[in-house]
């Protein structure tokens, strides 16, 4: 009897580590899949770099519930023999190791594909397994700053600035997710598997949609760096404003944004100002249009601010600190995020998957395994090997 | 016959607009899904946007491609009813209004629901459909700020900091595809459709791991903006640095990409330098840390700082301006970018799918459609109108 959950049924060799991979495989595990997370016997690098020994850092602890986790050396003959038993007996292997691990290793998809004809392998690389960048070395850092996403980012007199969140592994990580989603649809109707590569860099060409549009409209002309201000300097107000306590952003996309705006600030007198009377005035009018928010905004703190965005109607957010928002009664509410007992860290909050499928069962959360957890799980109960064969590949370093 | 693309024979209805959805659309139809955008009789907002008449900005470009349009007014009934033709003969909906529009309509899930039984339903919007902070008027730029993004980026004497790429609307883009994926393959198993909902919000906490992972391990304490530096504090170097005629980012995970950079920029007089000889040093010792790497890459144009990286082997990119990305050899060479003929625009660089589906065709690029491009076929061959009725909507304002 199938289970109320989308991938039921569905299991996953999952070699990912710190967060790109980790990622694709988490939003799998939340569907309801069978993930089998696979570590070197030493962890994988998120794991090491938590530094407390047996337990996992937030990071860790975040991505990988839902998962069951077993230690594995691919570097030996035993190792890559266990490996391939479990990918005879599996939908889908994600691995995101730099381009050409897996073959040198003996397992990349062609040998894979001869294996299981309906596996789906999912890649995750920087810059692709193809190109003459192929084998650069790349972090989220190093492709915010060559996809072009630094250069637009930051104050006009300052320097390429790198957004703080990791946003290209977890772009990356969701497109991988999404790719291997595909495959497995037309699987249902081919019955066969996919290599399905995605390159954190192509994954952020799209998002500079509006930044390109200006270049191209420039006949050439680079986007300046505008701060919190809009990307195009075609909107105003849009920007981020200070608070007496804290601060804002607006934007008002519509002219009735505008006028609603006036009526929250008072300033219904500048109305008919010519200077402000449309959005084309209010842009050539840059700085004046900014003066006039910033002063009601400075007069106010910042919940008052967001009160009278809501009562009047136009598009306004706080700009949150990380305590408020993992504190979200909006996200906790909707079941986004929870209070959970991780097994190293206590009660932290988690998020769930931001996929939320109605209708379907949600998988209840599972901590995030300590290494090697399932070690008797998998080799013994899913591979039936014999604990006197489990102990020799312990003894010999193998798992 | 099957096409060789993994997606054909899907139907998708694509209400979306600007660019959270015609993301998600874009990627269905470069994996070969036959995609009909539906715009109102005036077009949708990025079109006006563009204010060229009949012609599409370079984002409305990007995004569109592989898709036919139609125009339809659903406000009137007749425009409903041809709305519910469409979608009985469909497999996916998708939109991103603000929740509760299409209930509104009268063609919500529930509706179209019974109508087709086998239909997905995706929800693209900003802070979901349930919760109280549902009905919050969302942009990129206010979830930025709500989200938690804004506060860890920027300098540390400066103001919260906007990412300038359209981070949020593609993140959140990119999960409704797969969300709508992972409904499809379910589907494929149960027969049933699903309504699959993303909001932007929940999109962009997973991207802060590493910031939540320092506000968890401070107990309550938050994380600075640390400008280009690691936002843990916790890796050194890790940085963006000024060179002769641009910037370079660079980043050390491990000890031998740190003593790789040393041979790299001739310091191996640092090498048992207790100030830097382990990544705990070099934090301990940031300002001076930086310092080194910035002396030797002020001395150096860009592209020889870049290919001493790739000689040594340590990780490093140029940070590199929209033009450059443009024209990237690399993204070229590997077919995700092309120059393409757009028949308003002209030749200009084309993005394909970030999914690469190995084995599958590619499918050819066919320019984003003008305003009511494919209305005759798609009502006319499509749905089976005669010119006449066809006539009499467009005169009723219908399409």
């Amino acid at each position: 009897m199938r289970k109320n959950t989308p991938l039921d049924g569905i299991t996953v060799i999952d070699l990912t580590q710190i967060y790109q991979g980790p990622y694709a495989t988490f939003l799998m595990a939340k569907a309801g899949a069978n993930v089998i997370k696979i570590e070197p016997v030493n962890g994988e690098p998120s794991r090491i770099r938590a530094k407390v020994s047996g337990s996992a850092s937030l990071p860790m602890a975040m991505l990988n519930t839902n998962k069951r986790g077993i230690t594995l050396n691919l570097k030996t003959e035993s190792g890559r023999n266990l490996f391939k038993e479990m990918v005879k007996r599996a939908d889908i292997v994600v691995e995101n190791f730099a381009p050409g691990v897996m073959d040198r290793l003996g397992v990349g998809w062609s040998v894979l594909h001869e294996i299981n004809p309906r596996l789906i392998y999912g890649s995750g690389t920087g810059y692709g397994l193809s190109g003459p960048d192929r084998d650069n070395l790349a972090m989220d850092v190093t492709i915010q700053a060559s996809s072009g996403m630094m250069s637009v980012t930051g104050m006009p007199d300052g320097p390429p600035m790198r957004a703080g969140a990791s946003i290209v592994d977890f772009l990356s990580g969701v497109h991988l997710y999404a790719g291997i989603m595909t495959a497995l649809y037309e699987r249902s109707q081919t019955g066969e598997g996919r290599l399905v590569e995605v390159a954190m860099q192509d994954t952020a060409y799209p998002t500079l949609a509006s930044n390109l549009g200006f270049t191209y409209r420039g006949s050439g002309a680079l986007p300046p760096r505008v701060g919190n201000r809009h990307g195009g300097l075609a909107l105003a107000p849009y920007n981020v404003y200070e608070a007496k306590d804290g601060h804002i952003a607006v934007v008002c996309v519509t002219e009735p944004h505008w006028n609603k705006m006036l009526a929250a600030m008072g300033r219904e007198d500048l109305k008919d100002d010519p200077r402000f009377s449309t959005n084309k005035a209010r842009v050539e009018n840059l700085a004046h249009t900014d003066e006039v928010v910033q002063q009601w905004a400075r007069s106010r703190t910042r919940d008052e601010l967001i009160a009278a965005s809501k009562q009047h109607g136009f598009p306004a957010a706080p700009v949150r600190n990380l305590i408020e928002v993992m504190n979200d009664p909006h996200m906790h509410a909707r079941g986004m995020l929870e209070w959970f007992e991780d097994q190293d860290l206590g009660r932290v909050v988690l998020p769930g998957s931001p996929l939320m499928i109605h209708g379907a069962d949600r998988v209840t959360t599972v901590s995030s395994p300590k290494l090697g957890q399932h070690n008797q799980e998998i080799y013994g109960e899913w591979l039936g090997l014999s604990d006197a064969s489990i102990e020799t590949l312990k003894q010999e370093g193998t798992i």
